[in-house]
Order: C-alpha cells, then sequence, then structure tokens
C-alpha cells in the first residue's frame, strides 16, 4: 500500500502564485484534504467526512485571517486531521508529526493542549464557547486586543453548554469573540434534521444576542466576505454559519443534500478507508491538485510517499478461543432486539451514537420505543428518568465518558427518585485510545459506584453481557451501569461459564497457587491472562480471576478467590475509584483474613494516553508484559 | 412565639362562595401564603420569595386548572412551601405533614418523590422540562392523553439542559407539554438582568419552536385566560410567561420592580423571618383574609395554632472553644480577598451563589475580577479552565453537589488541558439537611479524588480553611478542590495548630490507646471527639485525628498516625469513593502493617435524609451516640 502526501515546501507554488486568491487557497485545500486523507489512512481510523467539510475554512484561517495575536480553536475537534493538514501548511505542525496521527507520541485523534498552536482540548463537544469566553475575558483584562476564533459543528449545538455560553458572552459583550459553524448538515452518520433537529438555528443564535451571518463554506470569495464583515464588526459576539458538505472534495465521500431521509446513513463520518476507497480518493485529489496548479500556471507539486502505519494490535492468550464474532456493543444491541420481543416496557434513548453503540436496530426495528436526543446526554438521562417513573425500562446508551460525567447530576437526580434505568457506558476503559482521552474514560467507576441502587458492571465477554443486559432488564431491582468494550475484544473468555456469576462474586479464569490478578473486562483479562503465561515462567504461579461486578463484593466469595497470596487489581481505570477500592476495603476491614493478602492495584494513572492499543497498554504498564515485571518487582531480589 | 394556619376545611367558604372566581382565588391565594410563611418560619428555612411569586399560579393550577390524568410539577422546586400549602389546601397532603416542613418524616425542603402528588424531584435546576418529555412520550406510547404541565423559574433557564429539552420537545411535538415560567425577575438575592440577563426570553423560546404567551401572574384572570389559551392549542408545546414579583403578597418582602440596579440585594430569598418579621407578615395576612373574606360575604376562617418548631442543634464537643466568630465559607471568602490584594492573577467564577458561598465581598471589591455565569455551571467551569490556560488563577465557587456534578466533564476537561482550577464546593457533607439531597453533597469527593493533578481537600476549621485557600492559590502546582461546610461549624477545633499539615498528613486532635476515630470537617470531627468521650465512659480509649486530605495519603503517617487497635473512617460522604478507600487501598497494601488496624468505614449511606442538623446524623448513624454504639459493637459481647 503506497501512502502519499505532500510536503508542506510544496505548497509555496501555489500560496504565492499570480493568480486569484480564491483559486490559490483551493489548490492549498486539496492539497491539505490529500494529506488529511493519508493522515487517516495511516491511523487506521479518524473523521474524514468533518475534516472535508470544514478544511476550506480552515485553509483560509490558517492562511489569509488569523493575525498575530488572534487565537483560534475547534471546538468540535473531530476535524482534527483536517486542521492538522492546515497547520502542517503553515509551518505550525511538521508534516511528520501530521502523519504520526493517532499514535504514542504523534499527534492524538482529538486536539489536545501541549500540541504547538492547540489552545483548547476537544472530543467532548460544547465546551468550546465557554472557553473562548475564558479566553477572551483574560484579554480583556489585560487590554489584549487579539480575536479570539472558534469553529464549532452543527450537531456541536445540540449541547446545552452552548446556549449558557451564548448567553454569557453576548452578556459580558465579548464581539472580540467571532464563531464559524461547519454547518453540513450531519452529525455521525444521519441529517442533524433527523437526529434533533436544529430548527431556525438562524433565529435561535440572534435570539441570543449575536450578529448572525451565514455563507457557503467552500466559497472562498464568500467565506472572506463573511469574515471580513465579522472581523469589522465590534457590536458584540459574531456568528458565521458557513453552509458545508460533509466528504467535500471527494466526490464519492460527498454527502447528498439533505433530503430529510431519516434511514440516510453517511459512510465517512469516522474510520479509515479500505485501500482502494484510499486509491481512488487519491487518484481524484492528486489530479484536482494538478488541475488546479496548471490553473495557477505552477509546477504541481511532488508527491511523497510514507510508510504505512502499524497500529499496534492487541493479541489474544494462548488460553482465549480466538475473538467473538461480534463486539460487546453489538451483542448487547441484539440481546435488547430479542429482549424487546417480549417487553414492551423496555425503552432505548440516544445521543447520536447509535450506530457505534449497537443500538441502530433497535431503532430501525422498534421506532416507537426508540428516543433520540440528539448530542444532548443531560436530556436523554433526564427523559430516560421520567420514563422509568412512568413504568418504562429506559436504556441510555453513550460513551461511558460523556454518560457517566456530563449528564452525572441527572443521573443521581434519577437514582433520588428511585428510577430503575440501565447505563450503557461504551467505550469504557483505555481502550480503543486512538480518539485521545476525552473519549476514553478511566473515570466512570468512580463516577457511578457511589450512586444509591446503581450497579456498576463490566462484562468480560459477549456472552456475559448478553446475560448481564438481560439480567439488567428482567431481574435487577436497581439501576444498572454496565460498562463495555467498544472495540473487538481479544479473545472469547469463558467468563460466564454456568451463566451469570451472582452479584459480587466472579469467575476464576485459570488457577494458580503464589499470587492472584483480579481484573475485569476482555482486554485486561486477556493481559492478565498472557502476563499468568510469562510469570509461569519465572516459576511463579498466578490465578486469574475476572470479576464483573465492580461495586459489589461479597467478601466471602473474595477471600476464597484470591487464597493466601498476594492480590493485584487490573484495574481498566484510574486506580482509584474503581475495583481497587472496594477490594481494599473487604481487605482492610478484615486483616485477620488477610493476612497474606497484599494488594497492588495496577490501574490507568495519570491522564490516559493516546495511541494503538498496545502501545497504550504498555505505556501505562498494564500490558501483559508489564504486568509480569510488576508482579515480579513485588517479590524482592 | 405564636405560630398560626388555617385549617384546610376552612378554606370551603371561600372556594365555594357565590363570587367571582378571580376573588374567590385571591382569598384562596392568601390563605396559601399564610400557611407556607408558617411552614417556614417552623422549619426555620425555606423559600418565602418564589414561594410567594408562584402561590397564586400554584393555586389556579391546584384550584381550577388540574384534571384528572393531568401531571404538574415545580421544575424550580424552591416554591415548595407554597405548593405545598397548595396541596394541602386541595386534601392531597395534610397540613400536619406541611407544618413539618424541612424535617425528618415531615416534607423535604424541595420536592421529592415519595410525597404523596409529586412526580419529579428537584431541588436542582434545570432538568424539569427533560422530564416532560419523558412523561409525555411515556403518555403517547400508552395513547394517554393527560396534560403535562410544568413551572419553570426564571434564574433557571439559565442552565443549559433547558435548551436541549425545548429542541426536543418540539422536535417530539409534544403538545400535551405546557409550561408556566414564574417569571419575578429575581434570581436568588439578585435582578437577573444583572446576574446573566436572559434577554429577549420570548424570542428564545419562540426560536425553539415554541408558542409563547405571556400574563400578569397576579390576575387571575389575566392567568386564567393564558391557561385556556395554552390548553386548547395542540399546535405544539406551549410555554405561559407568568409576570410575577418576589415576595408578593407581603407588602415588605415584594422586590422593587426590576431597575437594573445591580447592588439590589433582595432580602426574602432563603431563610425564615425573624418573629418580629413573621408577626408582621401575618398580621397583613390575616388582614387580608378578613377583608377578602367580606368581599366575599362569607366568614373569615378561625386560625389554628402551631407549636413552633424545634430545629434540633449541633452541641459542640466539650474539647472544643465555642463556635468560631465566622462560618468557613466566610473565612474563605475573607482570605480570597486578602489575597486579591497582593494576587492580580487571582480571579473568582460564580454561577448566582455568591453570597451563600462567602465571595460577595470579592464580587463588590474586585468586580473587574469576578466573573457570573448565572445558574449555568458548565459554563462557569470552562470559562474558567480557559482563563488559567491565559495564565490566571481562578477560583469557581458553587455547591458541592451542583459543581461536581453538573460540571464534571468539565472539569476533568480542565485537568486535560492540565489547567489550574480551584474549586471550592460549598454545602458538602450531609448538612446542612433541610433542602434535600438535591443539596446535600455525599458523593463530591468520589467525583474529584480520581482527577489528574488534582487535591481534594476539606478544611476542619476557619483556621485551616484560611491557609488551604492560601495555599491553593499560592503555593499548589496541581488544581485543588476544596469542599467547605456551609453552616456555622459547631466549635472552634483546633486542626491546624502549627500550620498547615503537610499534604497527605493530618493532625492528632486527641489522643488514645484503643482506636483511632479519622474524620474531616468540623461537624463529624465533633462528633467523633463527642464520642470518644461518650467511650472513655465505657472504659475505651480513642484517638481523634484529622484528616483534611481526602485523596493523598502519606502511609508513613498514617500508620503513624493510627497506633495498633481498629480504624473508624467517619466519613461525612458516601461510604464508597471516599477517605475511607484511600485509607483501606493504604491498609490493604501492607498487611504486616496493618495487622492490628481493621478498618470500619461509617459514611452516609443511601440517599441523605431531609431534616435537621442533629436528627439526621443521628438517622445515617454518625452522631456520636450512634458512633460510641457502632464502635463498641464492634468490640464483641
Amino acid at each position: 500500500m503506497n501512502l502519499s502526501f505532500i510536503d508542506p515546501k510544496a505548497f509555496t507554488p501555489a500560496r504565492n502564485g499570480n493568480a486569484l486568491l480564491t483559486d490559490r487557497l483551493s489548490a492549498l485545500a486539496t492539497m491539505n484534504r490529500l494529506n488529511a486523507l493519508t493522515a487517516i489512512k495511516r491511523a487506521g481510523s479518524g473523521h474524514i467526512g468533518s475534516s472535508f467539510s470544514s478544511i476550506d475554512i480552515f485553509t483560509l484561517l490558517y492562511e489569509q485571517r488569523l493575525k498575530e495575536g488572534d487565537v483560534f480553536f475547534s471546538s468540535k475537534g473531530h476535524d482534527a486531521p483536517g486542521q492538522y493538514a492546515c497547520m502542517a501548511a503553515v509551518g505550525i505542525l511538521s508534516i511528520e508529526n501530521v502523519l504520526d496521527l493517532r499514535r504514542l507520541g504523534g499527534l492524538p485523534g482529538h486536539p489536545e493542549v501541549g500540541t504547538p498552536g492547540v489552545v483548547a482540548s476537544t472530543g467532548s463537544l460544547g465546551m468550546g464557547l465557554s472557553k473562548a469566553r475564558g479566553i477572551a475575558l483574560a484579554r480583556n483584562l489585560r487590554a489584549h486586543d487579539g480575536r479570539v476564533f472558534v469553529m464549532l459543528g452543527d450537531g456541536e449545538l445540540q449541547e446545552g453548554q452552548n446556549y449558557e455560553a451564548l448567553r454569557s458572552i453576548a452578556n459580558d459583550g465579548l464581539s472580540q469573540v467571532k464563531v464559524v459553524v461547519d454547518y453540513n448538515k450531519i452529525q455521525s452518520d444521519k441529517y442533524v434534521r433527523c437526529i434533533n433537529d436544529l430548527g431556525d438555528i438562524e433565529a435561535k443564535l440572534s435570539a441570543f444576542g449575536w450578529t448572525v451571518r451565514r455563507a457557503d463554506g467552500h466559497d472562498f470569495d464568500a467565506l472572506t466576505a463573511g469574515f471580513e464583515a465579522m472581523e469589522a464588526d465590534h457590536s458584540g459576539p459574531q456568528i458565521l454559519i458557513a453552509d458545508t458538505v460533509k466528504g467535500r472534495g471527494v466526490s464519492f465521500m460527498e454527502a447528498a443534500p439533505d433530503d430529510g431521509d431519516p434511514t440516510m446513513v453517511y459512510a465517512w463520518h469516522s474510520g479509515a478507508p479500505k485501500d482502494e476507497d484510499y486509491e481512488r480518493a487519491i487518484d481524484e485529489l492528486v489530479q484536482r491538485v494538478r488541475t488546479e496548479h496548471e490553473g495557477l500556471s505552477v509546477e504541481p507539486p511532488e508527491l511523497s510517499s510514507a510508510a504505512p502505519g502499524k497500529p499496534s494490535k492487541l493479541t489474544p492468550s494462548a488460553d482465549g478461543k480466538g475473538a467473538p464474532p461480534l463486539t460487546i456493543a453489538k451483542a448487547i444491541g441484539e440481546e435488547l432486539v430479542a429482549l424487546a420481543e417480549t417487553r414492551s416496557e423496555l425503552l432505548v434513548l440516544d445521543a447520536d451514537l447509535a450506530d457505534d453503540c449497537g443500538l441502530r436496530d433497535f431503532e430501525n426495528l422498534q421506532p416507537r420505543r426508540f428516543f433520540e436526543s440528539g448530542i444532548a446526554e443531560q436530556d436523554m438521562v433526564s427523559t430516560a428518568g421520567a420514563l422509568a417513573g412512568q413504568g418504562f425500562t429506559p436504556v441510555c446508551g453513550s460513551f461511558a465518558s460523556f454518560l457517566c460525567a456530563r449528564a452525572n447530576e441527572q443521573i443521581y437526580n434519577n437514582t433520588c427518585e428511585g428510577r430503575k434505568v440501565i447505563y450503557i457506558g461504551q467505550y469504557a476503559g483505555v481502550l480503543p485510545a486512538a480518539a485521545g482521552y476525552s473519549h476514553q474514560s478511566t473515570r466512570d467507576i468512580a463516577l457511578m459506584a457511589q450512586l444509591d441502587k446503581t450497579v456498576v458492571v463490566q462484562p468480560g465477554s459477549a456472552a456475559e453481557a448478553r446475560a448481564l443486559i438481560r439480567w439488567a432488564v428482567e431481574s435487577s431491582e436497581e439501576s444498572v451501569y454496565i460498562r463495555s468494550l467498544i472495540i473487538p475484544p481479544p479473545t472469547d473468555l469463558e467468563t460466564s461459564p454456568s451463566g451469570l456469576s451472582p452479584v459480587g462474586c466472579g469467575v476464576q479464569l485459570a488457577d494458580g497457587n503464589d499470587l492472584t490478578i483480579l481484573s475485569y473486562g476482555p482486554v485486561l483479562l486477556n493481559e492478565a491472562l498472557k502476563a499468568r503465561a510469562a510469570l509461569s515462567e519465572h516459576g511463579v504461579s498466578a490465578r486469574v480471576v475476572s470479576m464483573p461486578w465492580l461495586n459489589r463484593i461479597d467478601a466471602d466469595w473474595l477471600f476464597d478467590a484470591i487464597g493466601e497470596g498476594p492480590v493485584f487489581v487490573l484495574e481498566d481505570h484510574s486506580p482509584i475509584g474503581g475495583l481497587g477500592d472496594r477490594v481494599a476495603q473487604t481487605l482492610a476491614s478484615a486483616p485477620e483474613r488477610a493476612a497474606g493478602n497484599a494488594l497492588h492495584v495496577l490501574g490507568i494513572e495519570g491522564l490516559p494516553a493516546c495511541g494503538q492499543p498496545h502501545e497504550v497498554l504498555q505505556f501505562h504498564g498494564v500490558d501483559a508484559e508489564s504486568v509480569c515485571e510488576r508482579v515480579l518487582s513485588t517479590r524482592g531480589s
């Protein structure tokens, strides 16, 4: 597989060509698209659609509009590959760095502070306007007159925090804040209008005290005029709605105009293109680069070759049975569909992640029992609580980091009302790690474990996930938070050989005499089994125990399960607030029983690192090799 | 002190009088005001201002508009005394229950599910519309045609979640949702317009797809017409903005019309009236009841007498020095004012709780360095992060339960960006307990303890609070979350006799040989000292150790501090996720050192109970007597 990019040095002829600005910018934007696409291909994942819809705006901003002292950031952050490519074109980043997208030590999947030129960490939506407010207030205090430019997504405008900040910024009179909306009309893979319509967006924004303008986001003349008008207007905060096309610039990636078809699924929101699609797209972009350079009467740039990315993979344990046919998300989704047949009270609520969370089939098969809030987790959770109060059994799906943190107070309020709600937090734990810390969830157990009448659990296998969701819907009298791995498990573990283990009790996966490794979730259980194999080569006999229940421990089961040696809790979570804390209280409350059970909690310390699966596990010291070393190091010289 | 109320049976003549409906409703509303005021006086706290601004609407709804099958709840919930009085008038609640406001076993300070006729637990703002959505969706599934009425506050409309739900409800076409806004123009104690202006509220709500109407909220004819129009309109969701006056109905409690004076402080937002104010108000209300009944040509009702409330108090320990001159909130506020003199980078951010959080002086003395988001914690926290990124040291104040839960993802994002922000969570812990579980905070340590580079700490005294805030501003390289008691501490403990104890280390308050009680915060440290005295009468010698650091433990200090006996962590927090977990990991990781240190975590289990201070501590088994008993019970027969 040959990967191509254009060195930023080769942008100079087009940039300085003797031609209309709009034509020069078009040529630069096409080259930026090519580099962004190669970065995504090399990373193995990334957001093509919104990188391409916004790249003309990025190109204009970095090439023309941003002046010394201005600040600019994208609040949505999905468009990082496009933004990075444009930053490399003007020398803020190196192209090598851009091509190292989503790797440890490379550029994160969503912009993060620490990268040159990045002033805001994004990836979770709706915070950007408040950050712009803070930057503008700070500058007012220092009588600094730079502008604060922010790019917003359209789907992002569903988050309630935007409306807090729109009001605050207007009331603070921060006219240096200039916002552009990449209005591509598709959020994730469906039309915004079908997910949760923004309605009359201009009226909404005007009502919040902003001056609203509108322009074709792919017409550099119109965009330039829009920015010029915004920049010249000091009457208050300004917003430019840029009408764009998702996937713009590669014919077969361009979204069809919004015809309101709720079944439309846009194919290029996230993920890397297949080889043949990459090649077709590059061919098209290279052809356009040539044509555009001809139009500028300058030589087209040479293509440089990039080595293919080598994403690190998770290798299954020898004890496993090979990867299961389905992800855990998909297994949960299938089971919900099956449960819906006999359980008319079962409902599913979504915050625009139905596909990733395996809930699309439920939506399609049970449209009257599927409710969409758009990117508005708080609304979803409070709506679910009220549905539960009316006798239904609502299931809320989202990514763990968004669901448990953004809607935490709403979840608490539901427990106060005694509502039974099933929360499914996909993307729990440190993997996949390529999207960066906004998406990785190593705090969610801590955020949920202390809730009244709420069980926190993570299945170690697809089979266990099925059993758990069935138990949660049919049997549990308490709310249940199921944290789930979203990527394919490395192996199919037998974590529930005889059905679901009783609440508070786990299952021994492999026996041993010297010590116990206690873990949960397919990824770290798999690493634990591999660590056991490695330890046996050092003459250490470790048992591996799967513990799906994360805030309920049956003390008798635990003492029985761990025998007499040390206990290593291998935690796909911060070492604070996870299973290790529950084990710790159990052990510490009975020192006479735990005399030989020294506890070691090996968790994800600090911020979760961005990168490929294995390299990130290694970075945090929770891959098999590191665990083996860490265990050995506790055994003295 | 003579407390008066009117028995609901005595409402009948006015209700059934041969007179205009508007006059009958006025008389009923006046009697409801009288009962609400007496409930607040008896409870020792409550929200007079918004009870009185909304009571005409409540009266109209309960007396006239609500039909079988309708649902109604107040989203703001501050108006509970007014709502309860109106519910008692129509027989949903007993008047005895209403007069037992804010007592254990009585009615909670904000409406809570479990009380007859209450369908939503409130007290935290902005969730009501999403709940209305859930109820309406549930009813659509069952082809149930009742209406869903919701009362919103005006300050409440600052919360972003409203705009998520406004959009969702409009998109779902839920025309059975009928909202009334108690638009009294004052939030807490200042004009909404001065805190964070709602701007053109009608334009905003219309832009979200709602039909907006407006009426005088104290004119029963206008209100009735407004409701009739809403009820007859099935074109989509409906909202009625009711222009009201905060404190309406008692001349000296009525707010002045909004003149935009930012220094105006409304005196009757929360708290009970003093005896003489209560008597003046009752005299005025009784006089009006008589006049109105005369107008109806019916006998005025007899007044009934209620026994005065006997709020349970916290009694100081014999070891203490008497109560300190200031609350901890006030001490922190004073110290911030002092720090501002020399630290020009110090800023304070507020979400409409400046007064309660002791930050009003800072606002008045440093207006350029004080930023107000209104009731919009997410905006406040993200703004603070951005200010930190620009080199400032921002301090965010709010109530712990709102700050740590509502803005949790924003706080995490700030840590991701490496921003040093100082978060002050007032109202932390189980006390004061009278406002109910929405305000009590027994989860905040769990929500914050695992954050990267964030220290969680609670001062045990005003002196320690001063030292801590100074350390947080001047010395800490990490973010600091200071949880704080908002009520006057029962006693002035010497928790920092020689300055602040090192991070991870606490201070022994009283010595002992048999066991250790480890605690934090003035309330439970005080109970611990009293428990020690009680234990000594049983021949048990307990040492009491104050541990302000809640997510940092110096293991050597701990083992030194606890000696050889059992350890009781007395936790003003859930037993999950608090200091007990940190102690547990420390002990469990070194079983050879902890052989005699059996751990017992005594925390607030389940939902925090509503009531007066001592009765709630007792309910949760964390008052001195319960602790003494629980300690003795672990020592065998």
